[in-house]
């Protein structure tokens, strides 16, 4: 079996390694030629889109957002009209599970199927091959594939059909922010009331407040600790996706537009490349405190 | 060591005999009478509000919120009238902190000192002598009465001075109420997009995403099952004295009060008495659909 992955950024690129390692034949295709020599190196082939898609059994993909894996697949001259029917298409990247299930039914057309299979876990998970995938598609094309994404995730759980991946990494991300932003203000209420934040962590945390948000990020907040983790400007992304796919489908979520404009107002401060704990710095500028300082 | 109870309901009661099993001697009052002979057939000794003031070293208290404390204690002929300099008192209700300081300062000019020690946990845990006990209040005074609370409670953690306790209890809360809210928007976003709310569960609660709030009521949300838990109007109580505390100190709370306009119209609606987790209820009726269902 010929694999093709397009996109060797931050998260491609080892999640390149790891298909390597696990003895695949691997053709590797990227906007910048840098990753694609270090990839050959580790014993990669460096290709054209096009001849990735006349190729490859199955094109991998691990892209920014929605319209690039548009573009790259569906665009003048994309990979789509190079692939043979009977091929398979596993997109990555997280974007709008709209967009997954429009770009699945074009495929189709051409006899192409596709799971959308986005990760959760960031740059070390990909690293040490631990990432979780949320998959969309059929049943026996996630039978097929899944041993390839266990070579690059401890966790692959099929959802439901094409688009259920990112709908259940859309649910994730607004779950996160959420709770993250909770915390926050409940954290700055209670050193604007005299509270030390770190008494109330400690308090608190083997209770129904307790969560895995709250241990990664309350000592992030308390500490003033900016280093990402997950960047604000990606999580505006995803929710970006959350907010559209929501009013495609019709669901109101008002709790997720208000973190969306909160981590929007941060993007605007120059926060974009901090973590999303960071969300913290909205109250503390409001407030006038530091927490837990 | 003579100990007077006041606030025989729900938690009040099973609380009063965990401390008769313990050994104390105990004086209790409530405003029915039902109660007081229950606790009379177990050991204690029923008594007026103003008989518990007069002859106890240590009075608690167990009410609905701040009103009823602060009229209990310091109203005309109040609880506070009675006692003698060199006693304490320890108020466990769930109420505002700005509250707790006041009735404390008003006790401090009597010689009485006063620890706020509200507790998480519901009616099973006090059965079970279970509860986390969030306390306010001088080191040394937490120190002599520690022992007492830990007849009632497993978990006995000082938060700080005079109103720390209900700071930490509203900060509890506060994350609560959005966890709660934000897993109700994902899951119906999933629904509403296609996907089963059960696959989306199992694909993300052992992640970011994850939290004991999860754990306890997507299970709920999914099967449809009002039991509380902790009711709707006991949230409402509670997020109540979150803004009012935010606005007297001055912290900006969006999200808190999102959430309270929600239960808030949910207690219009009739639910007040079923479990927070009914926050779904809000987002099927805008969808028309029932989560996993």
């Amino acid at each position: 079996m010929k694999i093709g992955l397009i996109g060797l950024g931050i998260m491609g690129k080892p999640m390149a390694k790891n298909l390597l390692k696990a003895g695949y034949t691997l053709l590797v295709n990227n906007r910048s030629e840098a990753p694609m020599k270090e990839l050959a190196a580790c014993g990669a082939t460096p290709a054209t889109q096009a001849e990735i898609g006349e190729q490859c059994d199955v094109v991998l993909t691990m892209l920014p957002n929605s319209p690039q894996v548009k573009q790259v697949m569906l665009g003048e001259d994309g990979v789509a009209a190079h692939m043979r029917p009977g091929t398979t298409f596993i997109d990555m990247t997280s974007i709008n599970p709209i967009a997954s299930k429009e770009i699945a039914a074009a495929l189709a057309e051409k006899g192409i199927e596709m799971l959308d299979a986005p990760v959760s876990g960031g740059e070390p998970k990909a690293i040490d091959g631990t990432l979780s995938f949320m998959v969309g598609g059929k049943q026996e094309v996630f039978d097929r594939f899944k041993p390839l994404l266990e070579a690059m995730g401890t966790s692959v759980v099929r959802c439901g059909d094409v688009g259920a991946g990112n709908t259940t990494k859309l649910a994730n991300q607004i779950i996160v922010a959420c709770n993250i932003q909770a915390l926050a203000e409940a954290l700055t209420l209670a050193q604007k009331a005299g509270v030390d934040p770190q008494l109330v962590f400690e308090a608190i945390r083997g209770g129904l407040a307790g969560s895995t948000v709250m241990n990664a990020k309350a000592p992030m907040m308390i500490a003033g600790d900016p280093k990402p983790g997950f960047k604000i400007d990606l999580h505006i992304k995803d929710l970006n996706n959350a907010l559209d796919c929501a009013h495609t489908v019709g669901c109101p979520v008002p709790m997720t537009a208000e973190v969306q404009e909160v981590l929007q107002w941060l993007h605007n401060q120059g926060e974009g490349q901090h973590d999303h704990s960071c969300i913290a710095h909205y109250y503390e500028k409001l407030t006038g405190i530091e927490i837990g300082r």
